[in-house]
């Protein structure tokens, strides 16, 4: 409890990492793409796509959580706090903040929050994770349980503006590509995002590797019994979320991830659609800047009728990806 | 007639875009890979290649224009009338010239004049496209039909510069990397590119997604009956005019494109040959500067002897790419 | 003898080829990662990595020298004599100091001095090639047999600190991921990286095209009788090296090739693994900061005992590459 990790290693991101974001992912959200329209929000310049610092940051992780984790159980609490411009570097650092053993004696559960942080030493994203872990030794006794208390879901009145100056009053919806704002959609709505992307080995990996996310198992035809490589659940919420664009497009920023869960495992091959639900709206106290929480679900294969669950209450066979997420829309 | 079109997302260029388009396609043309050598021919730093411009603004039409389109008929007149350079913001706006009903009654022709201009409103690239179109009540009058006038070919005359200051004066043929000039080519010569390339999905995919086109048929197997990915046109220029170099080393700068047929489909698999003729010869009143009329033909495997059409008058089986182009070269 | 040729194309190299050099080698060695990590260490800035200027260096010799060559024989006395910046132009010059007949009459061994040099003129990187070409007129007589004097190995006095100021005083081990230094290794001691890359024919072409190298045996299943696209041995060092990060993480600066074997071919699909054995040790008289000098090995599938060659002396069947390199490291 209270240990502190000092991730390695520190990773400066440029205008390379966007081209290539743009190369792996059909992204076309303005704040991102154009640097005038970034300028027209009251940003000082186009900042990185959110998903570039969250899967930075979180990779940085992955060597000391769960490299060697059993599973890795959910996330949670997860806030974005500043923008990452071209040239910024983040670091990651981590704190244990939840221990309870398994039933079993053998395995136990670990709670982590992580702080991402840029150059300047500002928090850029913050969130928690926990992942099931092997005892050392089995025998020994376990610490005394602590469970972290952790909220179903980041507060609107919590969420962060990526600039003090950060503002829709001079948004061109035109330009942005849909003429949609908060007001256009209501809680419980569901969207079909209609495209589909079939996956491929070589871009699930470069991706990976982009964000320096070292498991094995995505790269290597030798470290799985079945010989397929597993895509890197990251790379299937990017693709979601660039696929959201189709009726989401003005769903800029991302301000928090409230929860996500990797339903079933992707492969090269797979083709991915996405659908999205409306769960909550709120406005922000900024003018002219609200926020929608939206359900963002991937799916193997195009249905009809957008399932989450089957009867029996698990995730239908057919769902990679279940992410709760707050995003900043124009009201 | 008459209607305008804005079209999303304004896209920002940057030294990001240059290294992906040099990892997909074998281009060493030293203008556009040496910043001293973009200086010595008078220009403030190195552009990108001419086709990434071309590209980037072409894909934005694509969800106005083409992406419910029967069938993509033909371009013409497309100028090149600004260098495109690292942090530049394209937007694309369309205007309607032409319409005319066809005999069914059911489908149509629509002409398009599309402009794309940087941040600084500066005139980038314009282009003519025709598209036919279902009509959206098969019932309803057709508007009187108007057909543009369209040239067969820009003009040299009508060849603008990438500067005032652009000049060969100072062109090393060492680094560029052949010693031909305009008047070592023949009207009526055709050359061999030699070099071949097999291509990939993941290539085409990334590349086409640079260029944010969203056409599902690129991307998606369960888009088109026979489950097979269709490689964007502009994968197969780029390529074709990359292979140019062996050659066509001296062919630095792309001033106009005449017009282009993407003659048969290409697919994964297939590997892309190239060979052009020179169309013919221009001066341009600078001193040091002239200008080949190329057609750039690429192919579907090698054959000994180039042919671009059989003896019925259609494209050859194996042609995919037949492009008339003008190129900037030394005098 | 004493020929010399003026390679094309020079490269200006960006934040554009970084990003892609992480996305397609799982590297994180922090000199490269990070901008400030970079400045901790006395650089202005962060260099690109070493085997960028290396690979891009070495393509452009292609052309000219070995595109058309019986055999890739060897290099020997590579130093690394100034870093590469985003934005620095890199150009190469080569001169012939040797030439042999072979016993044939019909080949001849050719060795090639090469120069990378920067837009401000400052060498870069020196190599030595030999190649062994067919003689243009087997008839003709052969000149004096000139067979220029190699050292085995770069001396370590004569290696090359990326700058004046450079330092490892300020050097942050938890950043950099691993604790060790210069003494915690052994000469002798065989290190295994564990982690394993199966490789895709998408990657190495995009990594080959980068560098500008134009081989078609890379890029053209047509153009060997087997059909198999070959890998550029670039790649495979590029990878191994990415590679050793485990358990060099602070290996940080490549300051010599002393030599490199590309012992057999290396095709997509392969799940490439690589180990190190420690070969000498050196302070460099600044203060911190020592050297190793490693054999790099990077083999096809895994071994539990890593073995360079079989009983008769030859290269085991699963070696791809025998790389002899210098690398600065912390003392």
């Amino acid at each position: 409890m209270g240990e502190t990790l000092v991730h390695a290693t520190p990773r400066t991101l440029t205008e390379g990492d966007r081209a290539l974001y743009t190369a792996l992912y059909p992204t076309r959200f303005a704040l991102y793409s154009s640097d005038p329209f970034a300028r027209d929000c009251g940003l000082p310049e186009n900042p990185l796509e959110d998903l570039i610092g969250f899967h930075v940051a979180f990779g940085k992780t992955v060597p000391d959580v769960s490299l060697n984790a059993v599973a890795n159980l959910g996330y949670a609490e997860c806030r974005f706090l500043a923008p990452v411009y071209p040239g910024d570097t983040l670091s990651t650092v981590s704190t244990v903040i939840g221990l309870k053993e398994n039933s079993s004696g053998r395995t136990g559960i670990v709670w982590v929050r992580s702080v991402a942080r840029n150059q300047a030493g500002e928090d850029v994203l913050t969130w928690v994770r926990w992942v099931m872990v092997r005892k050392r030794d089995a025998d020994a006794p376990a610490p005394p349980a602590t469970v972290p208390e952790l909220a179903d879901a980041v507060g609107a009145e919590e969420l962060v503006l990526p600039d003090e100056a950060f503002s829709f009053q001079n948004y061109d919806f035109h330009l942005a590509g849909e003429p949609y704002r908060v007001d256009d959609y209501e809680v419980g709505e569901v969207i079909d995002h209609v495209d589909g992307v079939t996956v491929t080995e070589a871009e699930h990996m470069m991706a990976t590797r982009l964000w320096q996310n070292t498991s094995k198992v995505h790269f290597n035809v030798e470290a799985r019994e079945d010989g397929r490589r597993l895509i890197y659940g990251g790379h299937v919420i990017s693709l979601a979320r660039a696929l959201s664009f189709n009726g989401l497009a003005n769903a800029q920023a991302i301000a928090a991830i409230n929860a996500g869960s990797h339903a079933n495992p992707c492969f090269a091959g797979d083709t991915v659609y996405a659908w999205s639900e409306v769960l909550d709206k709120a406005e922000l106290g900024v003018p002219g800047v609200g926020a929608l929480r939206l359900r963002l679900v991937a799916t193997k294969g195009r249905t009809d009728a957008p399932a989450l669950r089957g009867g029996d209450g698990k995730y239908a066979a057919n769902v990679l990806l279940d992410l709760d997420y707050w995003a900043l829309v124009p009201t």
